[in-house]
C-alpha cells in the first residue's frame, strides 16, 4: 500500500450478469481528512450480494452507483490520520459506507451503516467484523430472532446455506434446536455446512431437475422457517413444501443477479402461502442498526464456545475486487467473500 | 319445501373456470334425525370463493368433495326437529356444515366450522350470519386485527372490495382512520363502494391495460395494506404499489378460479417484498374459531351504530345454487351471494 489510492470505479452498468470489465481502475493521491475528518485505510474489503442492486438503475432500496463513482461497499480500516477527538490512528474500524479503496476519508459523525463502528480483535479475526460479527451475521441474526423464530423441533431450509448470511442462519437455527437443512451448489459446500452442524443438505445443481423432491428428502415433515437468499429455483422447491404455519424470510434474491432489471417471472405462490397461513417478509438490516451491538454481543458469545463456526474466502489485493464479486453471484466462492486490500496489524 | 330433499351433488370437476353442468341435483327423502341429532331446513345457503377449491382434486386446506358427494357449504337454517338437549324446533342456526341441501341431519356435538352457531335475530337481517356477522365478516375483522392492522392515514387496498369481505374490510379500514381505496369490477360497484366510505376505487376491467398506473393514481403514497381476495392481474398492479412496511393479507385468489389446477405463473415479487419490507401472510378463518364471537360482537356493534354497511346478492331457489356460484367466480354477483332456499321465518 503506498501514497497512490487505487478505487474501483464504475464503468458501465451490467447488461444481465455483471462482469469484472463493468468496473475500471483509477488511482490518484492519498487523500488528505478535512476538518473533523479521519483519514482510514483499508485493511479487508467486503463482496457481498446486495452490492448488485447498487449497479442497476431500478429502483431500490439504497441509492445507485453513479457512472464514474468509486463503487460501493464495506470494509474494516485502520485509522491512519484523525481530526475526530473519539478517533485515533491504530484505531481499527467497521464500515459499510469504505467503498472499493485503498484509502477513504470518512466522517465519525456519520450514522447508520455507513457509520463507523469499532473494531474489537479480541472478539475473533477483525475480518469476521464484515462476516459474523458484523453486517451479514447481524442480519442472520435479528432475521432469525424477528421473522423465522425456530422452535425446537422445526425444519429451517437456508439457501446459499455456505456463504456469509447461510452459514449463521444454520448455526442459529441449530442452536435454537431445530433441524437445518442447507441448499448450496457443490458437495464441498454440503460438507462444511455438515461439519458446522446442518443436518442435512440438498445440491441445487445436482438436482436441478428434480430440486422441489430433493427438498422434500430433505425435509420430510415440511419447511418451517425458509430463510431465503436466493430466490429463483430454489424459492420454488422450497415454496413447494411449506409446513402449516411457515415463515419465509426474504433476504436476499443473488439467483437473480443476471437478470436484475427484467421482471422476475415465473410460478407464483400464492395459494400455497395461504393453505400453510405462512408468512413471508423482507428483512434489510438497516431498518436495525440501533440493535447491532446486541446481536453482535449474541454472535460474539456463540463464537467463543465453538457454537458458530465459519469460512471464510478470501482473494489478496484490491485488483481482484470485481472478479471476487462476480465469483460471489456466480457460487464460484466457498464462504465469505473477502478481498484483502493491505496489511492485517493484528494477523 | 317440501318433504323432498333436494341436494346438488358434484357431477364432475371442473376443467377450468366451474360451469352449472358440474354439479347434478337429486331428490331423496326428507331425512330423519337419529340419537343426539338435529334436523335443520335450509333457509339461505352460501356461496363463496372458497368453494372452488373444493372441487379440485389438488392439495388444498381442506379435504375435497368427491364425485357424486354432496357440494359442501354454509347456511343459516332452521332447526325443525331436535334429539339433542340444547336444541329444539325453531331455532335459528348457522353452521360451514349444511351442504347445497334443503335439509340436513346435523350433529351438534360437531366443533370448528362445521358446528352449530346460534342466530341471534335482533342484530341484523338473518342472511348477515352468511355474511358480515359471519364467516367472511369474521375473517374481514381477524385479519384486518392480525396482519392488516391499518393505522391513521394509512392507504388501504382492497380487491373484490364489493364483495364479502371485501366490503367489510373497507369499512373497518375506514373506521381504524385509513385511506380505503377500492378494486371492483364495474362503475356500479365502485359506486357503491364510495357509498359506504371508501374514499377511491379502481376499475380493473377499464384499467386492465394499466392497472399498476391506475392503482399508483389511487394510492399516491403507496399501499400500507393490501387485502387481497383475488391473486391475478389486480396483486400484480397492488405490489408495484407498496409503501414501506406494507401488509399484504392473502385472503382468497377468486381471479384464479379458472386456472386452479394449473401452476400460477406470472411476475414474481420478491424484490418488492424486500425493498418494501414487506409481510405478506395467508390468513384462513379456520385457524381462528376461538375469536368467532369475539369478532362478530365488534361488526354487530358497528352495524348497530351505522358504521357498517352491506350489500347482498340472493337468488330465489335452491336451483339456482350452481349458476350463483359460477356468477360469483365471475364477477356477475354484486355483493355477497345467497340463494334463498325456503322461507325466512324472520323476514
Amino acid at each position: 500500500m503506498t501514497e497512490t489510492n487505487r478505487s474501483w470505479v464504475l464503468d458501465s452498468y451490467p447488461d444481465g450478469m455483471p462482469e469484472a470489465g463493468n468496473w475500471r481502475l483509477e488511482e490518484a493521491p492519498r487523500p488528505t481528512p478535512g476538518a473533523g475528518q479521519v483519514l482510514a485505510r483499508a485493511i479487508y474489503l467486503s463482496v457481498d450480494p446486495y452490492m448488485r442492486g447498487r449497479i442497476s438503475k431500478a429502483a431500490n432500496y439504497a441509492a445507485g452507483v453513479q457512472l464514474g463513482e468509486v463503487m460501493h461497499g464495506g470494509a474494516v480500516a485502520e485509522i491512519v490520520e484523525s481530526d475526530h477527538p473519539d478517533w485515533k490512528p491504530g484505531d481499527l474500524i467497521e464500515t459499510m459506507g469504505f467503498g472499493w479503496r485503498e484509502w477513504a476519508v470518512l466522517d465519525p459523525e456519520t450514522t447508520g451503516p455507513n457509520g463507523l463502528r469499532r473494531v474489537d480483535p479480541s472478539l475473533g479475526p477483525i475480518h469476521a467484523y464484515l462476516s459474523y460479527l458484523g453486517m451479514p451475521g447481524v442480519t442472520a441474526w435479528l432475521a432469525m430472532q424477528d421473522i423465522g423464530r425456530a422452535k425446537p423441533g422445526e425444519t429451517v431450509l437456508v439457501s446459499a446455506a455456505s456463504g456469509a448470511v447461510g452459514q449463521v442462519v444454520g448455526q442459529i437455527a441449530k442452536d435454537a434446536g431445530a433441524r437445518a437443512v442447507a441448499v448450496a451448489s457443490s458437495a464441498d459446500k454440503l460438507a462444511w455446512c455438515e461439519e458446522i452442524g446442518f443436518d442435512a443438505g440438498v445440491n441445487y445443481r445436482e438436482r436441478a431437475d428434480d430440486l422441489a423432491d430433493a427438498v422434500k428428502e430433505a425435509c420430510p415433515d415440511g419447511i418451517d422457517v425458509f430463510f431465503d437468499n436466493t430466490a429463483g429455483p430454489i424459492h420454488d422447491a422450497a415454496m413447494k413444501n411449506l409446513a402449516l404455519g411457515a415463515r419465509i424470510v426474504i433476504c436476499g434474491m443473488v439467483s437473480n443477479a443476471g437478470t436484475f432489471d427484467q421482471p422476475d417471472m415465473g410460478e407464483r405462490h400464492l395459494r400455497r402461502i395461504l393453505v400453510a397461513r405462512a408468512r413471508m417478509e423482507g428483512f434489510l438490516i438497516f431498518d436495525h442498526m440501533a440493535r447491532w451491538d446486541e446481536a453482535r454481543r449474541a454472535l460474539a458469545a456463540m463464537a467463543a464456545d465453538g457454537r458458530l463456526k465459519f469460512k471464510t474466502d478470501r482473494l489478496d489485493g484490491i485488483k481482484h475486487m470485481p472478479q471476487a464479486f462476480v465469483n460471489l453471484l456466480t457460487s464460484r466462492n466457498f464462504g465469505k467473500q473477502l478481498v484483502q486490500a493491505g496489511p492485517d496489524p493484528t494477523a
